[in-house]
């Protein structure tokens, strides 16, 4: 079982690595961005088990110290 | 139109936040966690366009400098 998860900063919070990769593209001439979001990525392999279980266990664990949700939004998706 | 990158280190490459992650996952009690790997998720927002010139464009970007292709892999998707 795999465990992935997006964590993007919240749109309100500012991106100063989604606004420099945003600078990046223009210079080097790509047209048409019209914004950029940075966030993490973490992949977690896992025992098989209850998807449900799993699910609760990790939503949990992304909620209490994998993001800050403060200023981070995740999304969590079990495979 | 969006396109979503995720960017992870190659497995044969040494992935010390993971590593972290995994431990620190362990030491708060979750159980079965076989491996970690911690990315970088890049959400870019778009003009409107042809869907296969966008996706050629932005992998052209995500090759060549929004990864680093010698320790890392990365998977484009356009929405």
């Amino acid at each position: 079982m795999k465990a992935k998860i997006i964590i993007t900063p919240k749109k309100a919070v500012f991106d100063p690595q989604g606004k420099t990769v945003e600078n990046a593209l223009e210079h080097m001439g790509y047209t048409g961005v019209e914004g950029v979001h940075v966030g993490k990525y973490i992949e977690i392999d896992l025992a098989d088990g209850d998807k449900e279980e799993v699910r609760k266990k990790i939503d949990e664990a992304a909620h209490k110290f994998l993001s800050n949700p403060v200023i981070e939004d995740y999304q969590l998706e079990i495979e």
